[in-house]
C-alpha cells in the first residue's frame, strides 16, 4: 500500500538503495538530427556518453535501476550530483522538477495498466543541451509513438532540440493516463449497475479497490501537474518557447485528467450509498417475507390450538358443523389479512 | 462516463482524431455591418475566407467536425495553428482561453436538454479583428437568439465589432445553463416527495444520476468562468473595454450558476438522508407489525397447546367452567398486550 | 428552488423581463439636509428627479418592478446603463457593487421571515452624488428605522452625505439577518429535543428544509461580505472615509453572520445523525420485544406440545404428579430466561 | 445557541443595549511602575481617569456592563469612539483589533468552564498610551495570575509599557482556552469507552453537545488568531516591537488549540461511528439470540404437533418404542442445529 | 489524548514547567573537524560551553528536561532567550523555526513507534555559527545514523559547518516517519482483510485508533513541512546555500509523507464503509435463517395443529389414508417453499 526505497533512517543523503534483481541495465540510445537516424544498443555509460556531439540530439535511454555500477558511472559523465541520484534510485519519488548543474531532472510517474491493475514505474529525464537521458524502473514503458515519430522524420521533432524530446517523453505519460481512466469509468459503470442487481460485499470490495486506485493515480498525476507548470513559468534556461507551448497543451490534459478522478471519486462515494441502500431493501424484502407468514399462520394456528385443547365441556366440538365453521373463519383471517398487506403494498416486488 | 476522442497514447502532438461520421461540415456565414447584413451558406473554407473585407464583420459558423479535408483548409487559410487545430478537432477540450498567432481561440461547452438528458457539445471560436470563426460538434445550437440580434440591426451589435460578437456567443453559452438548472431544481423537489412518499431504489438511482449530470455540468462551467475571467483581466488586443464590461455581467452568471450546482448538489445529499431514514423507518415498521403479532398470540397459544395435552391427572379438564375461563384468561391476556402496545404508541401511524 | 427571472436565452444583453404584475410602482422620496426634511409620494421618474438640488440628499425609493415605462424613464434621467438596468429589473442578481458612469450600483438581498419561511427580495441601490435610488420588488421592507433615524435628526445622520445613507441602508439589510438565525436557532433546538425525543420522518423532512434555507440564506450573505469589502477597499469616489468607516462595522456583522450560518450547518449534520441513532434505537427496542417474547413461550410451547401427542406408551402422561411437575418445570425455565434477559441488560429502559 | 444583543434592526450605528441587570459596574484600577504599585477601586469613571500620569501604567478594570451612565463617561474621558462603544456594549462581537483614534481596542473572547459547561465573556481591551482600559461582562476572570505578576514587581512586567500589559491579559485569554481542552479530550475518552461498552442514545446527545461546544470555541479561537496576527504585522504605534516578540508566542498557542480543536471534531466524528456500528452489533445480537431459538425449536415443536393429530390410522403411535424413538430424533436434530450455529460463530461471544 | 505541559494559566512568559523526574540530564558532546573527532560526556553546561571553538563543529546533545539549573545554565551560556527556553522546556510546542538573537532555533518532533503506539518527542535545535545544541525529552532517538555518519568523516560531513548537521538532524526526524508509515500500511491491509472476514467492534476501535495516530503525525508533520520551507525561502544567516540545496530535498520527504498520510486517512473511512455494510451483510444473513426456518415449518405446524383438534366429526382423520396424504401434502409445502427461497437467491452462500 505504501512502500518507498528508501536508505535506514539517518543515512548520508545520496544513500542509495538499488533494486533487488542484480539485472543489467539495458542502454538504448537513439541519436538523430534532421536527415539522419541511428539506433543503438550500448553496453556501458561510457559507449552512451562517446555518442554525443553538438551537432546531434541523442537520447540514452536506460531500463532497470538494479545495477550501482553503471548508474554511477553514469552519474559521473553526466555530471549527475548525489542528490539527483538519489531520486533517480529510490523510487518512488514525488514528480518534481529540478536544475542541477548543466541539466534539467524532471521525475514523472507512469502508470500502465497490467491485469487490470495499475502499475506505477518512475521515470527520470535528466535533459542537457543534446542529450535527454531517461531512467526507467523496468523494461516496457509508453514512449513507442514517440520512437515511432522520430524514426519517421516529420517536419517538427528532429528540428525541435532536446527540450522538444523531454516535452514528448512527459506527454506520452501523461496521456498514458486517459486509457487508464476510461477503463476505471467502464468499471464504475458496470459495478453501479452490478450493485444494484445484486449488492455483495464483493463489489463493494472492488468500489474499496477502485478508491484506493484513484487515489494512487491522483498522488501520481498532481505533482506532475505541477511539474509541467513549473516548466512552463520558471526560466529554465533548457526549455524553448516552442516547448513551453506545447506544454501548455500538456498541462490542460492533467489538469483534465484530475478533473475526471475527483468526478469518478465522487461517483465511488454515490456507488457506496447505493450499496448501503440496496441492502436496506434487500434486508427489508426478508422482514416482509417473516413478517407475511408469521401474521398469516400465528393467529389461526392458535385457532387450532384451541380446538386441539381436552376440556370435556367444550360443546363447539360436538357440533357437527363446528369443524367447517372453523375452517372458514380461518380462510376468512386469511384472507383479511392478505388484503391488509396488498393494501400496505407489501405484497409487490421489492421495490415498496 | 468518461470518454475523450484522443489519439493514441504518445502521437505527435496536432495529430487529429475525427469523428465517425464522413458527414460534410456544413458552412454558415454572417457578413454585416451597420445597414447591412448577408447570409451565406458556403462550400469550402476558401468560399467563407474569399467573403472577408475590412469594413464587415464575417460570422463563419461550422457545423460537424467530421470532414478533415475541410478542418485542414480553414487551418491554412485561418492561420490556426496544429495545436488549435487539436483542441477544436479531438473533443472534449477543458474550456480554455488562449492566443494563437493572429487570433484569439475560446474553447466553451454548450449544453442542451435532450430528451431529459444533458448533451455537452463543444464550441470552438477563433477570434479574428474582422472575423469570428465557431467550430461545433454537431448541427442544433442556442444561438438563434444571437443571429435574431444581429438580424434586427438594434443600436449596438452591428456597431460593436468582432469581440462583442464573441461575448454575444459565450453568453448564450452561459445563459443556456440557466433552464437546465431549472429542470434538475424541478427533478430534485418531485424527488423528494417521491422518496418521502415511497423510496424505492429507483429514486436513489435518479439522485445518483442527478448528481453525476451535476458534477458534468460543474465541469462544464467552471473552467469557463475562468474563460471569461481571463478575458476580462489579460489583455488581449482584440478584446475591446466595451465588451469587457459586458463579459463582466457574463462572468456574474456563470458564478451565480456555480452557486446553484453547489447548493443543488448538497440538496441531492440530504435526498439520500432522507431515503435512508425513510427506508429504516419503513422497516420499523415491519418489525412492530411482526412483533405485536408474534408478541399477542404466542402466549396464548402456549395456553392452548397446555391444556392440550394428554395427562390422565389435569383437573381443570374436568372442570365445566375450565374452557370459558380460560378464554376469558386469553382475552384478558389479548387486551393487556394491545393496551401496552397502545402506550408505547406502536398501533398508531407510521409516524411513530 | 431555483428561479431567475431572466430573458430568452442569447437574448440582447439588457433585455429586461418585468414583473407579471401591471402593478404601479410606488416611488418614495426623503429629501433632507440638517434642519429640513420632505417626504413626497411621487408619480413618476420626472417628478422624483425634479427634486434634485445639490443642498439636499434625496433618497428615491421605488417599490415594485412591474411597470417598464417607469424604468426606463429612471433609467434615462438618472443615467443608468442598460446592464444595470438588466441587473435591477431581472431578479435575483448575485449582490455585488459596480461603478456605472457617474453613480455606483449595490445589488443587496434584503430577506424577510414572512410565516416561517424566509423570503428573499433584491434591493438595488444607485449611489450619486446627492441622491440614493433604491429599486426594491415588492412593498414593505426592513427600512422603517433608517427612516425614523433621518426624520430623528440626530447629530450625524442629515449631515453625512449620500453615501452615509446607502451605509444605512446596507446595515439594515444585514442586520436583518440577525432574527432569522435566532429564529432558525430556536427551531434548531427545538427540534433537536422532538428527534430525541419521537424520531419522526416529518421531523427529519424539516430539518431538510432548514438546511435547504441555510443554503440560500448563506448564497444571500457571501456575496454581500464581498460587496462591503469592495466598498470599503476600492477607490470609490462617491463613498467617503467616514462611511468606509462605518461599513468595517458592518463587515463584521455579515462575518459573524456567516459564522453562525456554518456552525447552524454543521448543528443540522449532528441531528441527522441523532435522528438516524434514534431509529437504530427504536428498532432494537422492537427487536428485544419480539426476541424475549419468542425466546421466553417457544421452549416451553414445545413442551406442552410433547405432551399433547398421542403415543400410546408415554409413562409421564400416567404420573399424577406429571401435570404439576411440568408446570414446575416450565416456571422454571421462563425464570432463568428472565434472569439472563435481565443480565443482559434487556428488560431495562429503552436506553439499553 | 446563538444570541446576540443587537439593537433593533437599523437602528442607528452606535445604539447600545445594556445588559438587564441594574448592576453598578465596578471598577478596579492597578497604578504601578517599578517600584511602586496602587491598587484602588474606583466609584466611576472620573476617579478612574484622574488616576492617569505620564510616569505610571494604570490598569483600569470594569466589570459589568449594566449601567449606562458610567459607560458614556468612560467614553468620553477615555476617548472611545461611538462605534468603539457599541463593541464593547453590545455583545458578543467578532474578536478584532481596530485602532480608535488615540487608542487601540482589542475584542477578545474569554472562556471559562463552569460546572462542566463553558461560558464564554467578551473581554474588550482599550490601550492607550499610558493606560490600559478592560471592560468585561461580568465579575470573574482568568487575569489573577496577571495581577499578581504585576505586585511581584519582577524584572520585566512593570517596566514593559501598557502594550506588555495588552498582551499579558490576551495571553491569560489564550492560556485559559488550554485546561478547557483538557477537559474535553478527557470527556472523549470516556465517551468513547462508554459508547463501546453500550451505546445509549444519551452519550451520542453527549457527543453532540461536544461537537456544539467545539464549534462555539472554534469560532472564539479563530478570530483571535487573526487578531494577535494583526498586532504583529500590522503596525501599530502603540505596540512595542518586544511586545511583538511575546505576541508570537501567543499566537504560536492560538495555532495549537485551533490544531487541537479540529482533531477533537474529527475524533467526535468518529465516535458517532464506533456508535452506529455498536447499535449495529447489538441488534445483530438480539437477532441471533431470536433465530437460534426459533430456529431450535420450531421443527421440534412441529414433530411434536404432528404426533398430536388424531388420525386414527397412524401406525407410530401403536409402537411402544415410538415416543422414546421421537424423543431421540428431537435431541439429534437439536445437536445437529447446534453444531451448525456453533460452526457459523453465532454462539461465541458478541464479537461475532 | 491532549496534553500540554503548561504553566498555570496567565503566567509569566518564560515560566518553565519542568518534567516529573528529577533525573540528570545526560550531555553528549561531539566535537570534530576533517581529520579530528572527540565524543565527550559532559557533567554540565559550562564543561560543554568550555569545548567551543572556531575551528571545530560542536554538537552538544541533551537528553532529558528534567533539571532546571542546567537548562538555565545553557540558557546563560549559549543566549537562549526566557521565550526560547520556555519553547524547549514546556513541550509540546508546535514545530517551528525562530530566529532568537546568536542563534536559530528549530522547534522539531520525533516520531518513535514502540510497541507498535507512536511516541512523539520534541527535539529542539540551537544552531550556532559552531555549535548545535540540541534538547531531547527523553533518552533515546533516531540520530545513531547521522553520529554513525560524523565517525565516519566521509568527504562532505565534516567539511559543511554546523547548518549541515543541523540539516542532518532535521532529515533524520523527517525519514523516521518513513517506518512508521510503513507500519500503518501494513496495519491496514491487515484490517481489512479482517473486517471483511469477520467484523467486530474491536476491528472497528483499531481503526477508530489509526485514525487517531494518523492525525497526531499530521499535526506533526503539518509544521515541519513549513519549518524546513522556512530554512529555504527565509534569508537566515546560519543556513547555507548547500544546505537549502539538501533542505530541498527533505522538503520533498515531508511533502510525500503528507500525501501518504492524507491517503491513509481516506482508506481509514472506506474501512468504516466496509464495517458498516458488513454489519449489514451478516444481519441479511441471521434474518434470512429466521426467515426460511419459520416461512417453512409455520404452514405445516399449522397443518398439523388442524389435524390435532378435537372435533367430533373430521372425517379425514377416519380416512385410513388421511395420515400418509397430509404427510405428503407437507412434503409438496416444503419442497415449493425451498424451491421458492431458491429462486430468491436466499439459500446460497452470505455473499447474497
Amino acid at each position: 500500500m505504501f512502500k518507498k526505497r528508501h536508505p535506514p533512517v539517518g543515512s548520508m543523503p545520496g544513500t542509495l538503495v538499488f533494486g533487488d534483481a542484480a539485472q543489467r541495465p539495458a542502454i538504448r540510445v537513439m541519436k538523430y538530427k534532421p536527415g539522419m537516424l541511428q539506433e543503438i544498443d550500448c553496453e556501458n555509460a561510457a559507449d552512451a556518453h562517446a555518442l554525443l556531439d553538438d551537432e546531434t540530439i541523442c537520447w540514452i535511454d536506460v531500463h532497470g535501476l538494479g545495477d550501482e555500477k553503471t548508474l554511477r558511472e553514469f552519474a559521473e559523465l553526466f555530471k549527475i550530483t548525489p542528490l539527483a541520484l538519489e531520486a533517480v534510485v529510490n523510487v518512488p519519488q514525488r514528480p518534481k522538477v529540478e536544475t542541477h548543474d548543466s541539466n534539467l531532472l524532471c521525475i514523472t510517474r507512469m502508470m500502465k495498466l497490467t491485469d487490470d491493475r495499475i502499475e506505477p514505474e518512475q521515470v527520470s529525464i535528466f535533459l542537457g543541451s543534446n542529450y535527454v537521458l531517461t531512467f526507467q524502473e523496468r523494461p516496457g514503458d509508453v514512449f513507442e509513438p514517440v520512437r515511432e515519430r522520430i524514426r519517421m522524420d516529420g517536419p517538427i521533432f528532429r528540428r525541435s532540440g532536446s527540450s522538444y524530446l523531454t516535452y514528448a517523453i512527459i506527454d506520452a505519460v501523461i496521456d498514458a493516463y486517459y486509457p487508464i481512466l476510461e477503463h476505471y469509468g467502464y468499471l464504475l459503470e458496470t459495478l453501479e449497475d452490478a450493485i444494484v442487481e445484486k449488492p455483495r460485499p464483493a463489489l463493494l470490495h472492488e468500489v474499496h479497490g477502485i478508491k484506493r486506485d484513484l487515489l494512487a493515480i491522483r498522488r501520481g498525476i498532481w505533482p506532475q501537474r505541477e511539474l509541467i507548470n513549473s516548466m512552463i513559468r520558471d526560466e529554465f534556461a533548457l526549455v524553448t518557447e516552442h516547448t513551453k507551448l506545447h506544454l501548455r497543451d500538456c498541462y490542460d490534459h492533467a489538469v483534465q485528467i484530475m478533473d475526471a478522478i475527483e468526478t469518478f471519486r465522487e461517483l465511488c462515494g454515490g456507488l457506496m450509498d447505493v450499496y448501503l441502500s440496496s441492502i436496506g431493501n434487500r434486508q427489508n424484502e426478508v422482514m416482509k417475507v417473516l413478517t407475511i407468514m408469521a401474521s398469516i399462520f400465528i393467529p389461526i394456528t392458535f385457532l387450532a390450538g384451541i380446538y386441539g385443547m381436552n376440556f370435556e365441556k367444550m360443546p363447539e366440538l360436538k357440533n357437527p358443523y363446528g369443524y367447517p365453521t372453523l375452517l372458514a373463519i380461518m380462510a376468512a383471517l386469511v384472507s383479511s389479512m392478505l388484503w391488509w398487506f396488498y393494501s400496505k403494498g407489501w405484497l409487490g416486488n421489492r421495490d415498496n
